[in-house]
């Protein structure tokens, strides 16, 4: 069972993941993590601080020589900033307070935790609340769903994104999706497919930091190769569709989540809705084919075998240069909201991030259905599950004769 | 912890539920049960099935003279059309196979299970699949979450749905919401708190009826009276966007879930997308109010005290009366899919089983912060709570001064 | 993924079990169940209850024709006795509360969970927590042990137990295991291999009947077949051994646990207390032999392929008919402790149960290792490890010449 | 909820814990840490590496200021030796190999993970897997003990053990328990309390390390202040006796476990192995005492009030100087088991990791019961917990005149 764990703060020294579950021998150095890392960073609209991280993976547990032990992955991320940030964030008691007291957070961002947390945590500096849940946790997810990628790999699975709308641009439909998506992708500072939608979504940005005002978007993250048959429909926490969308509703500032046709199939007939299912296909999909791929290659909680399509929406970066109206918590007075960093948008980074999560629930799904404590003995499972899918699909062509 | 398992086939003898967590000393009897069973049965454009089943609660453990136990709330509904089932759903080896080779489904429905589930787990008659992945089984969902909901009301949170969009009707922008929710929802034939909408939806569905087709739709699950802080923004899985997510995603059909402005919110700024903070409102959201709730009650995966708003798209049913396009697993030739069902639409059920979902995660979320072995103890620690937070309001109100 | 969930009260209507993960095509009729249910009601020394309950299964879910789906299994196994009960243990509110008042327990046993379980759920009747707490649950533990059990007979896994110590008595040291070992306990009244020993043991309890006194033991389980890599070293909750010391200390009743030698290894020196490797053994052990098994079948939390070991010692029942020191709650005064049942011990019961719990960890371990939605998948999964494990054994061999 | 994962091998860069779920607040300071760990490395029979090694904690996330946030706590302890290693350990490709083939294990270990770690994992070197089935893993459970023990100090909670056995010397019975027990155990070398058995016990280190052999043994963990009622009844998996077997069950070497009486429960009828029902006692145990603590401290999976007692038998380590007879993988023919580490006995060791694990299941049932985000909120609601057995107590009292 593949599990992860992330700790760490924004500020604080830097970020820890812990990734268990991942099988013995799979091929793995830093560079597989930082490739990601690098891409996370990227993207037209970002801030300063992405100039000051340059991230790059402490592979501390779990690989050797090369390869992974089974044990479980330790990688550390250093913040670079640590040395400005020391005196704010020590976890030593700091008797005076003055570092402490500095840098405090007192008029929450509306949008973000700092209210919330301030009051659930009983705590008089948001700085408590936001150094967690500040999106930079996410480079850790990163580095977790980089492993992960890495493992499906090796099963020849391709999971890519592209920004699908940004501010007010929508990416043109039936754009066309070149393999892999991310070569493509990455060109764009945007992370969009298509040139014109991609000029228009960097002057939506130009226009929105003139305007101080921040963008959101949606990213589309597409999944290829994979196999028939992984997730199960028995049991609700068991299908693929809930758990894609906890991985992926839980990355910071995501507030919609859609399969395939996602809304639109709502407004669509039944009989324009499905995926007709025809004989054709090769072995991952046990010789079926379809012609459309509505479903978004999820029936029952089950991939079918076409790609895996799922669509994340962000809102716009609740930290504003032209702040919100909000209260400052030490006076109660009406304020404008503090500061904290200042993206214009992240959507192209939130498609980066929803790639690792998927990565992870769906390598967490191929361990499942295929269990092996090494890459080779998975690999097996998962030969031998082919040859079955392909054995019904010669019978299926004989039959059919 | 609240957990919940759910057991049984489609036309088996019927369906388990197990609920475990569930502090002592909660008032609950059949009836809060079979209340939300007769909700889920109802909704303009339900087919024969409903009418036979006529679903009630049989409480078999965990309850004791009117109040929950603490010990796992054991619940069963029997299906009422098992002896017309019998002898092709029975448990017991069936020499011949006569009854179990009756009913045989052969020809895959698109957009269902069947397929995939035939293949994965190399079944040759797709009933094997279907009868579990029918949403019958959110029977035993919709009875946990009405044992949530009692628990739930005791600490004054009103949970409900209607019905937004349906086909292509959708309800007008700024419809109000009555409270309780439900009691007006439950009056429209669709759930719909629009008269004109409602009388639209169901013209919609009459001519889908008349096309033989099916209409999928969007509802709206509202959660009122939540305290500030449930869910915590520290770990992706503590996330409470990310639960609900799963939660409603996991439902049969469901390929799309908006939390707040959802979708809107990637399209518009920073400026228009946030609650701004101001002074107001009671003990539950700390003395502070927000004029808008576009983030649906939820900050950094933790309840605002805002309105928990929730929506979920459903495809139509992938079972029409004009069959889509399959292949007969049998003889490997291009068929007509089978029919099992013969619902139009189930949208407003559907929001009703999210609701019951929503209401399992909320409960969740309250015994994880109130911890508590009873009712009584869980209430006084959660009135601790808003004091604590009454106390800040109060502090608050006199450094504003 | 095996998960189980039990539900239901000692004297309520019945018991309920849902276990989960459970690969398709797996043989199973009511009788596989039910043989271990009787093997539980069996065993010298059990009161008046054993004869009135005579329990059976009612599979509810999850199997079709005499095979698993793949889906949850659903069983119920009701209580006879339930009409006799019905107005005590009525889920429904009683007004007048005649019939709940009834057999009220105010004066909780020493050593169950009468006393602490009415201070945490602050009840005023002993039954609302002596109904869950009663050893009764574990005929729903037992159910969900034979599913398991008829999994892993497929794969040439027996699992047996026996009574080694009852009272005073002990087997002597290195009485022989038969092949199948039930097949010869069960023969025993007290499930004892040695004739002798089960003698004074049946003398003992007769001892103890006279004295109105209750006798404790110990059981030993032994799980023979396994392929050796089950469980893993790498993370602390997946080891073998926790695990299975988990599942069998929670059989109410039971105190101490040991693997292999237990806590015989802690006096010996290390030359004496590990087992040499050798060249020899079938493919499960990857051709490698001990002529010891003082690690009991598990090295760091893994099987070696050795049978499986454990013992599990129980306590004497605590309720005895001379009844023992307590307090009457009502009335703040000293009194005999409540009696509610009549066994004299119950340890050849609790090795059934034991093994059951042991076959669920064992099942789980299985299928996390070998995956697969079938059980022809898992097996191919299974022959496929035991051709690498024979791979090696060969190279080794050649290696050796 | 509690959640602890740990990663890194054993003489790797270092070694990383994660502790979820310990609320905001808790004042922590890396010597509250670095002192058990120091604890951890102390105890007569040691070998070498405990001079290397001089373990401290760097905390990486969820302190600041010398308090808990509520988000995870990320802990690293770096091993001192990693320079010497680095180029066996190297997370790196090593072309050559040069490195990694460097100190390659061999010849697998009786008793060690190693020969099954090997053919599990298909490993040529057992390094592969003794790395991290090495008990140097149990340095970061040790630290998320340290800070459960410091939560659980906040309660009044105190958590100590000591050494009952070493080699064939058991400590006299009913030698007394000291308050703290930790202080005066850890004066003694071998953390024994009966000064003439230490001595004895020192002296079977000294003739086994003469003897080139090693020596096994049983730690007691007592703990203090417990209020009544942590752990449930109501399902197998939440009673904490089980929960604690398997937290100390899964320390390497451990092959037994006892709570209260343990074994000798088994032996004893029930009269005598219970414990009387008394009024007295303060509000932690609702007015009640008892005479003795025959059930460790646990009934029903539920903490009694009275001390938790919990044993541990370790058996002997299985890295003997006078090595066990093994085969060469390499060559497939005998030799003798390959020398790592050359503790002649961890006992004392042990007994201060089962603190830790006892500590942190201990911690998870106090915030499963008390809720809770910040320290201050818990113990309100601890208090609230206690006022109510109180009042229990009285009424207990004016019904007893």
């Amino acid at each position: 069972m593949i599990r992860f764990t992330t700790g760490g703060e924004s500020h604080g020294k830097g970020l820890v993941a812990l990734l268990e579950g991942i099988p013995a021998g799979v091929p793995l150095v830093a560079e597989d993590v930082n490739r990601e890392l690098r891409r996370r960073m990227a993207g037209y609209g970002r801030g300063a601080r992405m100039k000051i991280e340059a991230d790059a993976v402490e592979l501390l547990g779990g690989v050797r020589a090369g390869a992974t032990l089974g044990s479980p992955i330790a990688m550390l991320i250093w913040n670079r900033d640590w040395e400005n940030w020391k005196d704010v964030m020590t976890p030593e008691p700091d008797p005076g307070g003055a570092g402490v007291r500095r840098r405090r957070v007192t008029r929450p961002r509306p949008g973000h935790a700092d209210l919330v947390g301030m009051l659930k945590y009983d705590r008089e500096d948001a700085r408590d609340i936001l150094e967690r849940a500040s999106a930079r946790e996410t480079v850790a997810r990163v580095a977790c769903g980089a492993v992960c990628r890495r493992l499906l790999g090796e099963f020849g699975v391709e999971i890519g994104s592209h920004v699908v709308e940004l501010g007010s641009v929508k990416v043109p439909e039936g754009v066309p999706l070149p393999t892999p998506i991310n070569q493509a992708a990455d060109q764009s500072p945007v992370r969009c497919l298509d040139a014109g939608a991609s000029q228009a979504m960097v002057a939506a940005v130009d226009a929105a930091t003139k305007a101080r005002d921040t963008l959101g978007g949606v990213a589309e993250v597409v999944v290829r190769g994979l196999v028939l048959g992984l997730g199960a429909h028995v049991s609700w926490d068991r299908k693929l569709d809930g758990r894609l969308a906890q991985a992926v509703m839980s990355i910071p500032a995501v507030k919609g989540i859609e399969i395939g046709l996602g809304f639109e199939a709502a407004r669509r007939r039944g009989s324009e809705a499905h995926d007709a299912i025809r004989r054709g296909g090769g072995d991952a999909t046990g010789g079926f084919a379809r012609r459309t791929n509505r479903a978004g290659g999820l029936e029952g909680g089950m991939t079918t075998g076409e790609p895996l399509v799922i669509r994340a929406a962000m809102k716009p970066l609740s930290t504003l240069r032209r702040p919100l109206e909000t209260v400052d918590m030490d006076t109660g007075e009406a304020a404008k909201a503090q500061s904290e960093r200042s993206d214009v948008t992240a959507v192209p980074a939130m498609g980066v991030v929803a790639e690792a999560m998927v990565a992870i629930v769906v390598a967490q799904a191929m361990v499942e259905k295929f269990g092996g404590d090494t890459l080779a003995e998975m690999r097996e499972n998962y030969d031998a599950y082919l040859r079955r899918l392909n054995r019904r699909r010669e019978q299926l062509a004989s039959d059919g004769e």
